[in-house]
Formats: structure tokens, C-alpha cells, sequence
């Protein structure tokens, strides 16, 4: 299940240590202006290297488009985008060819598959993301061409907010070969209403598969989420005045249907799994061990996790957005037909 | 879009004021025991009626297998179970013929649909959560079969845990016409490792999508959940030792993929919209009015979501349990035919 | 997998001699005018007595529906159209409790569920197709609002084409305790261009899927069919005139686009393979023995299986319509959006 | 919809003369033995240039696997498999700019998207069928691991059959600047019993959209296909004896469901539309105009779709296989629970 979405739909491919990631959108509408200068931003946004707090792989991650656009536009053929892997360092992680690292996939990968690629987690890896951001530019591309935009920023790291407290926070914990989990936001405004399906395909059920599908988030909230939990409905409803919503506590959706209010999403990314610290473990046979994790890791994955939960949340409107649109066509069909 | 699963499917319909509701489930095994007393005793659980905290509707429930049966046994056809609607008293709902309910799905189905149905809602309507109990009810037999349990509990209401004070807040709440919000507990025990797929479909992320697309949902947790943004690396991985994991943060999931540990689940559950306290709002044609619901309704309706999560989280289980053996059983064919 | 359609979706369930059989369709358009009026003539048609070659078991065969419809006109929920069995003679297959009919699924369904029904065939029963005749009309109806029209009728009998020489092959047949085949024609007439997709989901895939999805249907064709094999490409490419195209060898379709003239289906419809001559079979345990089928059966089920093929045709086209108007739909917002 | 399949899924992109094509194969088993040099044998069969009666162009066809594959085997993750276009000749194309050639995808492509890529076709092209033939060798390797064969030849060519015959047929067509239709036969041995769904997806529902999804392919037939319309049911049925089924007639599938017996297929290509007479055709404008269609093109594509069909043929069983084994697992499953 590589795939995500039912009318723009990402099938994305490719191992961390392998020789190329990418993905392939099938279902993008024809004649939208795309070129890889169009998702270059996006890409260079998530790569690591580019700040203090994160890890200082060397990945250029060029993108280069081999289908579905013809003299800059799109023609409705599959779009398939590649990035080649370029530093792939796979002697880092050959002293872990037979351990399993502590809060990382490599032991439920091996159960799962029976096989165990020891060269930096395999699909498992955040590099797998660079795929879904390339897709989510696109796809913001198109809502941004009808006027729909996302945007994210980190909330909260290590329990922290405010950009130095944060900053403080990250470097402590690297410093101290540890890592810290952090809360991201992210809005989607100018959105229109009606988007998103009543029962199990509601818009929050499709964002809340959306991010929690990105590795190592653990909780998804729409709207006040939690803080719902310990409200008044007379406090939590949204009063509607003839200009629009008083308040927007239900983050942009009732009954799963989009209100064109903001939509609001929050996420909590768990602290990296990857540490320096000694930890206790055991290896493919079962036998209690020990490890040290050495290698360049990020203290604080959310700071790169940003771009992609923005990558997700475009992914989502812009199906959503396709959805919709067959039955506003039919309609528009019918009327036609009756005059 | 209101079919749930991929292998072990449900699709249910039906209104809260209309004749019936229902729910086809497609993919159940054959050769399972089942009759309508396997199922009952689920909607019982759920009905309203039962308690001094929930609304007094008179929903009888009683289920009727049409399909899928023989016997006693699955027979590997679709399996109709359909739920006649009863106490259908659509003119309490005579007075917001044309007025929308501030927290309530009525505008934004307005807007995408184009229709108004004023009749307690609709497809947006609790009463829609019946079919997939009825639905839960066969998934968690099936996953009971092969050992799989799934269990629930409210966790807090109005902020407050523990039995006593839960019932307490209900209780206040509904004196002020007013309605609380709550947690909720979902537990799966004895979950074989390997279930769940690495990149979407991860197994969180379709425990995510399942439990946000209950209405009212608006936040979910895996494991620690919010509480592993504040905390470090060292403290949140799970230390493996030979007899299995020290800890369970993760919650019975790593990369996406079971573990083996138990899957922990905890959702928000906001407040019930419908209160009779004055709210502001607007009618179909835009004109600020006030509303004073009148009526049955529950001061808490996380008390009643309890067994439609359960039954979510026992849907997933048997859709992601499926998959897997596809796969196991690939495997299992390669080896007979290499001896 | 008992759902057909990726927009507008008909999932079925029932078997032939169950408690009813039915149809849940979800994805049909909102405000389209519709009652059990809308979808009975077309049960009328296909229901056996109504002829003096067709068997005489009598089906009522009067739908209800029970979801998705409001004041006459569909709300965008799913429709749930039932169907009680009413004439549920399962002795007459008592004899047959052990032994498989040759030509029928009896042998493949014990194979693959392990379960033998032997009360008429269950979901391989053609009874099953009734459900698919209502969920047709729904269909049918939907693109009659927009002005396209699909028509069945049977072509050739008994290797015999003419309404008498084919009445006569069946009679002749009956009389003989045997069966006769048929081929049957499906056109659909004023289909938009532009509808299907270009590589698997090619419009001529989508409806050779729904064509041999019929039971009893042994080949489809588009345009030419078969005969295309035996003609040159000078003949048989349709040349393109101001006014349209010259011929239509193609059969309304090219590279699986449908380009505005006809849709030309033909299928090859097997003889009935209950028949009351002696045949050769085995039972459940493998031993060889004779069977001599008792009861109604008719002589010639391509008679009958002309509605259900206009129905499969009009769930395509009413499948590959919305799927196209997404796309439709978002160019003629981008414009807006530029304008 | 360029995906194929529901459990081992096949999405292709990539035109005749972009960069590349390729094709995502998603729901390999893990733990299959795969090399470039599994595949590339497929690929040399489908290339043209290889015998007297295909077109010149060079192709070199090299198959490159970017992912999914470690130290020679399979992962579980995706497969992505590439193949850069080397001859990539658009020139030829360029009189045609303009111009819709008859019997070609052009006319409904430029309707559909509003684009006309004049470059040989784009994803109509032929050439897409290359990345089909990929995966295709890639589930008959699979489907030969557990015994299942897979093999398709030409039977019949302008009318005419056996190879000396055919070979004149076509290459009198090739002499008058015309082409010449053929009739496929594909067979399937070895495969389980209890393959393929009842109603909606039927084994031959599945195979008629694989074939039918091939650009060319006007007719398919499963069995006795056509001439089924023409026996009567006691001499259509196949006797069973204890050894098996007498005879074959139905194709190895009764409702849907395979019997064990071999899978007999046959489908019909149309003559090439690429024909180098003067034909009648009209311009983007709509101006009637005359075409002479120039350059390389096979006077008879059902030579090249042979090794097409095979792959097509294979990768619906391999789908179907993966499909039951999850029904046959979990019923090992229970089994072991009761004991």
C-alpha cells in the first residue's frame, strides 16, 4: 500500500540506501503549468544540512521529472519524479547489520518481511518523505492555482515554544546525545466548503491517515482537538452570524464537510529514535545487547517533518478537491440539460 | 465513500429518520459461526436508553441478517445486516426546518449537497454508528476466533477521571443544559507483530482514519501520543530485551508495523453540539436567528462512541490481519513447493 | 469483491434463496428525481414468466428502497434497494444436496469456500443479477437526465438471428430437455467524447469487465470485435469527416476514449447448463454418478440477460461520466481562478 | 487509472517519446529471488527489430530496478522498474502535428485533455506496453515459483492461420502499404482451483479487462467464447469424472471461479492503424485533409502484443492467487486456534 489518495494518487518507491526514490501522480488534472524549478523549493525546504539542528547528510535531492509533462505543462499522463540518492554511506550502519535499533521499525520490518536491510531503514527512513514532498508541491501547485494554500510551522519542541526556546531545547538534548519530540502546526486557508465525505472518508479521518502515516507521529488533532475533550458544547460550538463563524473551535469542518473556515491540524512527532546514549537491545537471534547509535541524526525530526506534513496536507485537499468536483460537474450537467 | 477496509469491507447506509440502516460487510471468511445473537449483544451496548447519562430514545436495534449465512456459518458471501428504524419522531425536528445547529453537520451538508434534511441529521446523525457496531461486531468475533481482543472505556469526562467524578460532570452538565466532552480508552491484546503496512498505511494511520471518522472525534493518540512530543529520545524508545519489549510508549507499533505489544488508542471525543442553552445562529437564507434545542439528547456522547471505537479498531484488525496473510501464505506456497 | 463502479459504486448482496437480495449504491449525484417507480419497470422486464420461453418461477420482484432518497429525490447518501425472495422453493434442489451440475459454479464454490449451498446456487444464481438491474435503472436514469440513452436487444439465438427463427431454436430446444446460447447487442447512443481512460482503464476494459462479469457470458466485443482481426487497417480505421466520423468499425472508442459516436457491445452468451437431459457428474466425495435436472429453467437465459447487460453498461458509462467531470470540473475553475 | 491489480498492483507511467518509461509493482511477496536479468528475456521478446515482419525501430529496452530489491531478492517494498527511451525520433511525427491519423487515439486524447502531444502517441503508444511486459515477467516469475504457467502464441493473422500462411498475410499487407488484424490465444496450466470472485470480479471479468486494456484489442472470449452462443448446454457443459473434467469447454472457470482445468483465452487485435495509404482525416481546426502516415510500423501488432497478453494474463493471476490466500490463511489460522 504505497499508494495514497483516490483521484490524485501518489504511488511512491525507493529505499533510503537504494538507488533512487521518487513517486508517480496519477490523476493530475491536464494543462497545469509544471516544471522541476516548480518543486525544487519544496525539496530544498526538507533537506537536511540546511540549518544547525539538523543532521548534515549531503543530499541534493534534484528532482527530475521523466513523464506526464510535455513543453511545461501537464497532459494528464502519469507524473513520475525522481531523485537519484547520492550519499549513500551504507558503511555507517554495517556494525548494526544484526541489531535492532530501540524505537525504530528494524524488528517489526523483520517479523513482517523475514528480511533484514540493516542500511539505514530501507522505507522505514525518512528519506522516504522526500518523495511525498515532491507530490505535495505539485499538488499545492494546483490548489494554489485556485486559490487554496497550506502552510506549517513547528509549535513546539521538546515541550517548548517560541523559536529560541526551542532552538535551546533541540541543542541541549543534542548535546547531550539525547533528541526531543516536537508539536507541528498546520493551516489550510481559502479552502471552500463541502469538501470531504460524511461517514468514514470525513476530511478529519483522511488528514488524520494523512499524518499519522509520516514515521514517528503519534497523535493528530482537528481543531481543538484534545482541549475538546474538556469543553462545554455551548463553549466549543461555533456560533454562525451572517458574515460567517464567530469562532473556528471545530478547525474548519462539521460532520467531516468543510465550512471554509481554516483548516487546522496539529501533530506531536516523537523525539528521534536514534540516540547516542547507550541502549539496551537485542539482535536477530534474540540475544540481549547493547548499542550506540553513531552516525548523523537529527535531535528533533519535526523541524524536517514540517515540509512534509504541508506535502500531505495538500495531497488530501487537492483529492478531496477532485472529489467534489465530479458531482458539482454533474449538476452543472443536469441544469444545463434542463434549460 | 462509505465503504470502510480494503479486504475485510463494510459499507453501510441508511438515515437516522428513514426506514432503515445497514451495513454490507464483504470479505468476511467463510466458514465462521454466526447468527443474529452473535451481533445483538454489541448493539445492546450501544443503544441508548440504558443508562441515567444517556438520552431516552427507545432504539429497540434488533439486527436481521439478510445475507452471507448458511446455517449458522459466514459462507463467504456478502453479509446484510439491516436495522429497521423504529421511533422515528421526525417532527421534533419540525421547528429547525430551516435553521442550522451551531456544532451540527446541517450547514455544511447544505452547502455540498444542496439539500436540507432536517430530520435529526441524516447521515451525520449518531444513529448511522449502529451499522458499523453491527459490522465491529463480526470483525471482532472473527479476530475472538483467533484470539484478538479489542476493548474500550471511557478514560474522562468534562475533564474529570475516575467513574464517580465522570458521572458527576455528566450529570452538572446536563442540569446547565449544557454537554461535556470526553476521552476514550481502545485496547487490542494478543495482536500478532508484523500487521500494518510501512508507508500509508501504517498501521496508526489507519487506526487514525477509523476512530476520526466517528463523528465527533477530533483528536487520536497512538501509545504516549502527545505526551512523546515532551519527551527525549532515551525515555520514549522502547528497550528490547529477550522476553520482549521493557516498555510499550510506542503504543504496539513501530514504522507503522505491530510489534506484538498491545495497541493503545486514545481518542477526543468533543462535546455533544445539540445543548438547550440559547446559541446564535443563521437559517437557510442567511438571517441571524437564535436556537434552543429541545429534545433527547445525550449530555455526553463519548459515553455511547465507546463501542462504535471498538468496533472501528476490530474493523481495522481484521481488514490489516487479512492482508497479511496473503502474504504469509505466498510464503508458506513457495516453501511446499522448494521441498 | 461484490462492488463494481470506482464513483458511482453498487455493492450486492443475497442469495437466491435467502431472505431478499439487494443493491447499496453509493456515489450517485444529489436532487436526482427518484422513487421505486424510477426502477421497477426495468425489474418488470427482466423478471422470468413474462414470456412463453422464459421459466415460469414466479418473482415479484418489487424493490424498496430504504436509504438515500428524501421527498422523492436522492440526498447524495447511498441508496439501499431491497428485494425479498418471495418464491423460495429450495426443495426442488434437495436431490441435488450432494452432487455437483455440471456447467454450474456448484463444483468451483465447494472448492474455493469449502461450503456447499445447494439451495439454487446462491450468489452464482441468476438472481443475483436482479440486483444489478436495479441499480442500473438508478444509473440509466441518471444519464437519461443528461441526454444518454442505452439498448440491449438479443441478436441471435441458437445460432439463429430473426425474433422468429430464434423463438423457434428455443422452443426447439426446450422440447429437447436442452438449452440454447445467444448473442446479444448493447448500444448507448449520444455518450459525451472523452470519456475512459488511456491505459488500463481504457473504456472497452471497463465494459468487457462488466460484460464478463455476467454469469453465463463467454466473450465481448467492441465494434468490429472479432471481425477486426480479419480485416485490413484501410478498412477498418474509420475516416474522419468535418461532420464526424465516416464509419464506426471502432465501436465509439479509440486508444479507450469514447469519441462521440455509438458504444457497439456484443457478448456471447453460454447455453443454460441446466438442462433435463442425463449428464455425466460427481458428488461431493468424488464418486461418479448421473444427475437429471428438475425444475424451471429456462431454455435460453441470453433472453433474460438483456437487461442486465444494459444495466452493467449504463453503471459504466455512469462511472466513467463523473470520473471525467472531476477533471472538467477543475479546468473550468482554473479558468475562473485566471479569468 | 494507471494502476492494475488490487494486491500485487502494477501502476505505469511514461510516453513513446518522453525520457523513460517504467512501472511500481506494489505487493510483491518479499523473499522472491529478482535480477534485472529475470526480466530483460520478456523484454527482448516484445522488441521490435527482431524479425522480419516488425518495424525497425530500435529499441533497446535495458531494464533498470530502482528499488524493492536487496542482494537479489524482493523486499516487500515497491519495485520500480525503468527503461530510458534511447530512440527517441520525434521528427518523424512532425508533419503530423496538425493532423488526427485515422484509427488512432489522437482525436480522443486532444478531446479528453485539450492537448495534442503529436509526438507518435504518447501514452497511447505501444511503447507504454514495455513497462507491462516488466512487471508481467516479474508475476509470471512469481507465478512459476508455485508452478503456474503462463504462455500466449499467435494464432491467426489476416484470416489466416498457421505460420507460413500468416507470415505471407502479413507481409502482403506489409507490400500494399496496408496492415492485417490477429487473433491471440493464451493459455494458463497449472493453476489452483478456487481462483477469482463470483459476481462482479469473475476470473474472466478480470482477464477481459487485462486484455481489453491492451490498445488494439477489440474482442475476447474465454472458452468456447462465441461459438458457446451457438451449442446447446449438453454439449457445452463439461462432464465431470473422477479423474477431472472431461472436457474444457468453459476454459478452465465455472461463476467466475477457476476449476483447476487449463485457462483458455483469445482475443482479437485490430490491423495497425499506421497504414502508408492515403486516408480522409481532419486537423485540430476541423478541416478535412488527407494523411499518408510515413516511418517505421509493424503491418501486423498482434505480433508484438503476444509476450503483452502473456504479461497481462499473468499479472491478473498472480493478483487473484494473492487474494485467496488470504481467505485459505486465515482459515489455516482458525484451524490451528481449535486444535
Amino acid at each position: 500500500m504505497n499508494t495514497f489518495g483516490k483521484n490524485f494518487r501518489c504511488t511512491t518507491f525507493g529505499e533510503s540506501h537504494g538507488k533512487a526514490i521518487g513517486v508517480v501522480i496519477d490523476g493530475c488534472p491536464p494543462g497545469i503549468t509544471l516544471t522541476e524549478e516548480t518543486i525544487q523549493p519544496a525539496m530544498d525546504r526538507r533537506r537536511p544540512g540546511t540549518g544547525p539542528l539538523v543532521s548534515q547528510r549531503e543530499e541534493t535531492d534534484r528532482v527530475e521529472i521523466l513523464s506526464g509533462v510535455f513543453e511545461g505543462s501537464t497532459t494528464g499522463a502519469p507524473i513520475c519524479i525522481l531523485i537519484r540518492n547520492v550519499d549513500v554511506r551504507s558503511g555507517d550502519y554495517d556494525d548494526m547489520r544484526e541489531v535492532f535499533r530501540p524505537g525504530h521499525a528494524d524488528v517489526s520490518y523483520f517479523t513482517k518481511y523475514g528480511i533484514r536491510d540493516h542500511r539505514g531503514g530501507g522505507r522505514s527512513s525518512g528519506r522516504e518523505t522526500a518523495a511525498r514532498v515532491a507530490a505535495g508541491a505539485v499538488a499545492a501547485h494546483c490548489l494554489a492555482s485556485v486559490g487554496i494554500r497550506v502552510e506549517g510551522r513547528l509549535a513546539e519542541a521538546g515541550g517548548i515554544t517560541g523559536p529560541e526556546g526551542m532552538h535551546k531545547a533541540i541543542a541541549d538534548a543534542r548535546d547531550a546525545q539525547d533528541s526531543v519530540g516536537g508539536i507541528i502546526e498546520i493551516v489550510a486557508r481559502d479552502c471552500p466548503p463541502g469538501l470531504g465525505d460524511p461517514v468514514f472518508a470525513k476530511m478529519g479521518a483522511e488528514i488524520a491517515a494523512a499524518m499519522m502515516g509520516i514515521g514517528g507521529v503519534k497523535g493528530v488533532e482537528i481543531g481543538e482537538g484534545f482541549r475538546a475533550a474538556r469543553m462545554r458544547g455551548s463553549e466549543h460550538n461555533d456560533a454562525m452570524r451572517s458574515t460567517g463563524f464567530s469562532t473556528n473551535h471545530a478547525g474548519g469542518m462539521l460532520g467531516g464537510i468543510t465550512t471554509g473556515s481554516d483548516i487546522l491540524v496539529r501533530i506531536a512527532v516523537k523525539p528521534t529514535p536514534s540516540v547516542g546514549k547507550v541502549q539496551y537491545t537485542v539482535d536477530m537471534h534474540g540475544n540481549e545487547t547493547e548499542i550506540r547509535i553513531r552516525g548523523r541524526h537529527d535531535p528533533c525530526i519535526a523541524v524536517r517533518i514540517v515540509p512534509v506534513a504541508e506535502a500531505m496536507l495538500s495531497l488530501v485537499l487537492m483529492d478531496r478537491l477532485l472529489e467534489q468536483l465530479k458531482y458539482d460537474g454533474f449538476r452543472a450537467k443536469l441544469h444545463t440539460e434542463e434549460d
